[in-house]
């Protein structure tokens, strides 16, 4: 496991040259950095530096930024040497005027922002725009050429890393892990993502653990638990760690240079075995990772005002602050930048000198210029089945029962089939694949699995195009990383348990957001949701898997990136289904159920009804000559489900009652037209709401969701939502509804409260409802189950007829 | 390493008669489970099963109910041979039924619930309450004595063990983690509390990792990576594991009474040493855990239907199903039942045999009667300082400045030091304690650390009372802990990466309010967050590190849990503190800033002002006598200083303007009294904001969630809010305000708009404002920093003077 597989050493293979050229661009780096943080102005130090050249807030860390810069100068090297197809994921992403300096070494950055150009009022700019009003944010944001996350929250590099690794069989991801970002539980969950690479079609992660010892006031646990610990640790974790620690320069660029063609070797042996058929069959290989440990703001002022700076947490940010208070720092900044000697790094006109651009790889090998960093670029629209083909036939409303996921399933099987070729689809899930109801999937896929498979398992294999891992955290990280790197997937949770990616949505929503901007990026796939199993139908679980309030975060975010579908059959959901899977730049939120239950719309209805988003229907309205009495709302199953079994109850008790029924898919409908690009015009929205007649909206959600959305509507002031108040526990399906008031019976109570014209029936008839809750409860807590009037109920027509397929 | 440190072997303690009563402890335990799981009837099965017996819906989990309580039997001898103090943590929550039944032969159960006796009635009333309307939840729910964890969401079990060991220096928390949850993140990342825990005088933690193989559809990656490499990943995350491993009952008896008596032996002497003195100084042990691999639904169905269901993922739930469709499965299901000879575990009455009664501990050392985990019982109120002592001296509004958090972090000091003794109060954050400048706390304490101190570390100890470490999760999970045994504490985080734990905290307010309707459960002190570098003072992070959106999260929880704070300055943020820490059973959110900035109210009016929540601020308003002309509402402490600066520029332009301002420090004041118990009637809602002038309504977060809480308060169609709107990059401060429109100028602009008998000059004056705005934007863009009439600004009272301090 210690040779070099190609027979030549690596030491032998590196030059003194070489050596140089790496340090010298690791230097040019280190200097672009620390210009990037301090300076206004005399870029190059062609004067002595002034208080004036200095920026007057100083913003940026600079205590992870030469670590990033040695890793990159090391790659570069490597990518030359081999002609090798890297990215580069920086998890310390606040280390990002490192990230923009190693770009602007390679000359990517220029190409892209041409002001930014490669000499002196090219650097005063690039010095300048850092961390400065109407220039760049001080991360690997996406305005970073190469970059695929931005790491301003800790955690998520290493699931990014994989999801770009898989099905991208030459792809090497380097993978930066800081000591800090490793104690966050979404990254010590991701080392595992090992266990679902397959060598032979999936590409490599090399991670890098990143030990510079400091957090922003404190030691990291990695750093300084003892070296048997933290080998074993990553042993365990199924790696093999190859260690580069120390702190002399020209013996760290020795003993790294070594570990990485070290690293690389390892890796194009692992692959070849697999790809060749000469390795071990069906063992998950042991995939190098290199840690490596090297002081924190390496290269820096070892002490300022007396106090260890250079490896201390005192690095961390601004190592040299106040200088306007403290003359002398301006002297020891000074002194600090002259110390990378810039006069050998950049000629006469400020650009990088020839041997320095020289230590860059070329044109797309440049990890800044990788198109898999860009992965719009790459990414090719999918083939999808016609929608046709997988209908529900349905012939008429409440004529057949399905189950909504299983269509779906169906619809994603032959996605997943027909796209098998160009191997760019993934479901992502924790191990709800099936239990959501996607199972038909593994007719023609299995889930992705390295490790033993045993002869009972079952979809289970090397090839799983499902990755199923109990991390929502992994799960999410994996396919962003896909889609980021030009794919397509889907992830299907819980509806509850989508909150422990809350704030990785937030990112990844901020992170479209801020791309719409950057005409060079190109637009990525979708990130698509379903959330199944979904607050109504966890009765079953209880309380602590019921919680609708994801769509509630999502809302917070920019219009122009968020849907959010709540489809009320099988074939709406197939529709919104195919509909996401076109999109781009957008994150899509699917809820659906997945019990029998009954089917409203043909296909070439659910067609119609998804295309607009929200509609009447006619069908379950009653007395639809002109304005109704009252319009009954519903979005989402099993709001629909009630409402129309409201009606039901209306149309009996009080025949006279005109009910028009609105049926929303598209929550951003509600939405105000200037607040969201699906928002309805006040007209529109008036037309389907009228303007003064009680609106009773059985919603799927927390209930003032739908206040939230439609506040400023002319007939806000007369729109009473029903929706999930956070009561539930073990118990029935409709108990679930009697529990939040989101019943037929307790919507009836609200026509009975809001309509004028019922005030003379109102008490008699809210008596009556009464009178058959109580029986229900009854019965529910005497036999544990619903009535069966509940469980058989279905759909009258009218015309008192009941459809049959 | 070895050996037992008292010289006796443990398998020499252990006689056949111990063995046997573990044995049918275990075997009524398993019964009783499947009891619950299935029978409605019948519980002894004194007559043949008949599917009238067998509840209509089959709810619970099965596969890891024989493992949890095969731990639990064991504990009991423990306990009972050693008088030990333990509480059981029970990770895969869903074996609820396990719990209860274990809870139940211990006469705990039948003690708080007297209706379900110790006898036949009492056993049928065990079965059919469980996962039955009206009865009880499915999890390890606040109803289960001894339960601190429900278990319903996973990851969070070890920090929740760990949060209860600090501090308890007598108590061992026995850990259950399943396989399926040691996937998570949150789980991952918690092993590494052992660098956290002291021996002298905190409590040990005995990690059980039950490898049962599958979850859901799946098998668990611990369960199937090679031995060697299980064994690495747990010495690497510094525990020594013991392994128990099998199937046969009897030999798993046999070498879980040794490994167990091993560990316990290992934790007493590493206790000890450290104790008396004679360990090792200074560096963290070495602590036990256990891991013990048994198969899935051990004990069940080996096959059903031909399909292999003990030790395979088909046991998870509930492995005979369809028993209406399938009567075989009847006759199946007895023979399991009947597997456990029932007839020797419970007498003639249905009473668990005495032989059965004598295995379990005593009095309040059984694990579900332990006070730790009801810590209600066991709290003591925090002893609190003067608020006086920590007030700034503020003679008047805008005559001093102070940064908010760091006159918290002196009350906090305060707080640490009185209760030193006590040993009740712990601060947790990630690696932000001094960053959200509550340094002065280092004073009186250190940040907790068991590695190495090196010379140069600042503020780290041994027996530091600050847990920092870079987990949001470990944070909220070690807190959790803390508080639900009894003691008391504060979570200081980064307002956006709160969002981070968001579906922990739902899990919280969940336990909190069922704990509402459970008597027995006393009162556990409030969780407290201090968000500081918060969305408006996240400039320098950028984008990433901006978001105000926890409290809409936390506005989804029931109302009597929650409530959120924002405290416009340092002497109102002291208010709330010392408030929010003698508070129980609710989540306290307190968003803070931290910068330097202009003070408003003493320490007499602080209280005043805080104990109403909401106020109006005469001193800043303009023409007192009668209805305003307009009411400027504020909530948070960047928008009451520009709503202050923009009053001030009205003042000016508008001298005739008659302007109500108004503050709100708890937000809830604004809900209606129905919806909240701190929410404003109507009438005092109206005498505060009017029933017909516009509201210019500055907010700290997203604006929607202003509407969100006022939607139905008579002056709603007025209120117009402005707040963050997710615009954000790295700039300057008050740049910051601009891009999102809560600057003053922009509130000038909205009083413009809005107020009717503005109309003649509004287009005059919103083209001044507009002016002041570009010449501000082109100074930032030049400079780097805000025009020196931002930084510099400060209050004029109405007569023209500025206090002076």
């Amino acid at each position: 496991m210690n040779e070099s597989t190609d027979g030549a050493s690596a030491v032998e293979r590196l030059s003194q040259r070489e050596l140089h050229e790496i340090d010298a661009f690791w230097r040019a780096a280190n200097y672009l950095t620390i210009g990037q943080i301090y300076l206004m102005d005399n870029p190059l130090l062609r004067e002595p530096l002034r208080l004036e050249h200095v920026k007057p807030r100083l913003l940026g860390h600079w205590g992870t930024s030469p670590g990033l810069s040695f890793i990159y100068a090391h790659l570069n090297r490597i990518i030359r040497a081999r002609d090798a197809n890297v990215i580069y994921v920086c998890g310390p992403g606040h280390g990002g005027p490192a990230m923009v300096a190693n770009t602007y070494l390679e000359g990517t950055y220029s190409e892209l922002y041409p002001d930014v150009s490669l000499d002196e009022a090219g650097m005063r700019k690039l010095f300048r725009q850092f961390s400065f009003p109407g220039g760049i944010p001080s991360h690997a944001a996406p305005d970073v050429p190469g970059s695929i996350h931005e790491g301003g929250e800790l955690g998520y590099a290493l699931s990014h890393a994989f999801g770009a690794a898989f099905d991208n069989p030459e792809l090497i991801v380097a993978c930066v892990v800081g000591d800090g970002e490793a104690e966050t539980g979404p990254l010590a969950a991701a080392w595992h993502s090992n266990k679902f690479l397959n060598p032979v079609h999936d590409g490599a992660v090399l991670p890098i653990l990143h030990l510079n010892g400091y957090k922003i006031a404190n030691p990291t646990i990695l750093a300084r638990i003892p070296k048997d610990e933290l080998r074993a640790l990553f042993v365990g974790y199924g790696y093999e760690p190859l260690f580069v620690e120390g702190h002399d320069p020209s013996l760290m660029h020795e003993r790294m240079a070594i570990v990485l063609d070290e690293a690389m070797d390892k890796i194009r042996a692992i692959q070849a075995a697999a790809r060749d058929g000469t390795g071990p069959k069906g063992e998950r290989p042991v995939w190098p990772m290199i840690i490596l440990r090297s002081p924190k703001g390496w290269t820096g002022p070892k002490a300022v005002d007396g106090l260890k700076t250079e490896g201390f947490w005192r690095s961390h940010q601004v190592p040299l602050a106040g200088l306007a208070e403290n003359p002398q720092h301006v002297k020891l900044l000074e002194d600090w930048l002259k110390s990378y000697r810039p006069e050998e790094l950049f000629d006469e006109a400020g650009t990088p000198a020839r041997f320095i651009r020289a230590a860059a790889p070329h044109g797309a090998r440049r990890m800044s210029a990788n198109p898999h960093a860009n992965g719009g670029v790459l990414r090719k629209s999918l083939d999808l089945p016609r929608l046709h083909d997988h209908a529900i036939a349905v012939v008429g409303p409440g004529a057949v029962k399905a189950e909504s996921t299983k269509a779906m399933g169906g619809f994603l099987r032959s996605v997943m089939a027909l796209n098998e070729k160009a191997r760019n689809f993934r479901i992502v899930g924790p191990d709800e694949t099936a239990s959501n109801r996607l199972q038909d999937v593994f007719e023609v896929t299995e889930r992705a699995w390295m490790e033993t498979i045993l002869p009972e398992d079952v979809h289970l294999g090397r090839d799983g195009r499902v990755l199923e891992i109990l991390s929502e955290h992994t799960c999410q990280g994996w396919l962003e990383g896909y889609l980021l790197t030009g794919r397509h997937g889907l992830f299907s949770c819980y509806e509850a348990f989508i909150h422990i990616v809350d704030s990785m949505f937030n990112q990844h929503a901020k992170w479209l957001d801020a791309c719409s901007d950057i005409p060079w990026r190109r637009p990525v796939s979708s990130l698509n949701y379903l959330l199944s199993s979904h607050v109504w139908h966890q009765e079953h679980n209880g309380f602590s898997h019921q919680d609708p309030g994801f769509i509630d975060v999502a809302l917070n975010k920019k219009a122009d990136v968020v849907r959010v579908y709540l489809p009320p059959d099988a074939n709406t959901l197939l529709c919104v289904t195919d509909h996401v899977l076109r999109t781009w730049n957008r994150i899509n939120i699917i809820v659906a159920g997945k019990p029998r239950s009954w089917q409203w719309l043909s296909m070439d209805d659910a067609i119609v009804h998804c295309r607009a988003g929200i509609g009447i229907w006619d069908w379950a309205s009653t007395g639809t000559a002109g304005e109704p009495d009252v319009v009954m709302a519903c979005a989402g199953d099993v709001p629909t489900l009630e409402t129309l079994a409201a009606v039901q109850i209306l149309r009996e008790l009080v025949p006279e009652l005109a009910i028009r029924v609105v049926n929303v898919v598209d929550l951003m409908t509600l939405q105000p037209k200037e607040h969201h690009p699906h928002g309805l015009s006040d007209s529109e929205f008036d037309a389907l709401f009228t303007t003064d007649r009680p609106v009773i909206f059985a919603y799927h959600g927390y209930p003032w969701t739908i206040h939230r959305l439609t506040y400023r509507r002319t007939n806000h002031g007369n729109i009473h939502v029903r929706g999930y108040n956070e009561e539930g526990t073990t118990t029935t399906p409709f108990d679930m509804t009697v529990l939040n008031g989101l019943d037929r019976y307790h919507l009836v109570h609200s026509v009975l409260d809001w309509v004028q014209k019922l005030k003379g029936v109102r008490v008699g008839l809210k008596q009556a409802m009464d009178g058959k809750l109580l029986e229900h409860r009854a019965y529910i807590r005497a036999h544990g189950q619903d009535m069966p009037e509940i469980r058989d109920w279905r759909w009258v027509e009218r015309d008192g007829s009941t459809t049959h397929a």
